[in-house]
């Protein structure tokens, strides 16, 4: 079916074009004319994939999560066969925080579509749609380190669901320079080790740090 | 001096406008004519008062700010005399969410506002000074609860100030509705529990919770 594999290249070619406005001037003036000549195409060619600005970023979104999915599988691949549940959420944590090229683009994209969502009820239900799977996600993780013993059992699965998905905070902090990569590493690493502790650990700092 | 007033109140009034503006339709499309239609002046007037879109949305974030502040000022009141570090962590962290109509507007520009400034430097200079002075203010208070002995002295003072701050990451999941209000001020009690508690004690949940 070479058609639809032309069809789905053009729809990558525009989104990558997408980001390249993105990522230069930001998603606050973009319209689909700018991004039809970016991609080197007309805005008629771009409308014929595209019925929408809402449409075009929705696609953008979903092909940039693809990506973010592809970078986490890569990172997963190199934990090994049965990696600690604590490395896993740092992988999935980490690739959505603006520390890479690549991330960094997904990040402002994604910002881009927050401030989208709240004024049109379709990007809204699509962000919330990839944000609540990504909750599910983190959640069952949570849940069965509970289960296997990795986590204390008083431990509260939807409140530290909540916590660790709250650390994605840092994406601004980063962005805007106020907080820089290591110390953001540092901060996500004790706050996973405080939540990986042996009951009765104090969760402070390593004595002599 | 009421001309100088005059000044300041017409200023107050095109922000307000902005704000009214980025609440029904997102900061995206927004351009000075709107912003001047809605204040009901003409766009030669606004630009009389702003140069640019980037000054009137500066002045807009620092009018923002200080109605923030007075709010801040208003809850500190409420909490008496020498508050608790913990109170006056929990009341700044608390107003930085979109818990309530006036939070949500100034945390909408906000967000707005973090866009610009990854493609303006004047822009992405004040925000990240604001930050940065929020910051310091946070990491003071996390300090001198150490010196006083509520903090445990093995709490590195930066790396808490900086998981603090991003508790703010829970704007975004409050606006797409991922977590609700109450799981919100849960986990940030939760948090600040675990921060306060003394050593030795295990920071999980509360038993028959």
């Amino acid at each position: 079916m070479p058609k639809q594999v032309d069809h789905r290249e053009r729809r990558e070619t525009i989104a990558r074009a997408l980001w390249r406005v993105v990522e230069r001037r930001g998603a606050t003036h973009l319209t689909m004319r700018e991004v039809a000549q970016e991609a080197g195409i007309s805005l008629g060619q771009l409308q014929h994939y595209f019925g929408s600005r809402a449409q075009m970023l929705s696609f953008a979104m979903d092909f940039a999560g693809e990506q973010s999915a592809r970078r986490l599988g890569l990172a997963m691949g190199a934990l090994g066969g049965r990696p600690h549940p604590r490395d896993v959420l740092r992988a999935m944590l980490v690739e959505q925080l603006p520390l890479h090229a690549d991330a960094r683009a997904t990040s402002r994209m994604s910002a881009a579509y927050v401030l989208e969502a709240l004024h049109d009820e379709e990007v809204h239900a699509r962000a919330r749609g990839g944000l609540l799977q990504g909750r599910a996600t983190v959640e069952q993780l949570v849940r069965q380190a509970v289960a296997d013993g990795q986590l204390a059992p008083d431990r509260d699965p939807e409140v530290e669901t909540d916590l660790l998905l709250a650390l994605t905070g840092f994406a601004t902090l980063l962005e805007l320079d106020v907080v820089g990569p290591d110390a953001v590493l540092t901060a996500v690493d004790r706050h996973l080790d405080r939540l990986f502790a042996a009951p009765g650990d104090v969760g402070g700092d390593v004595a002599g740090r």
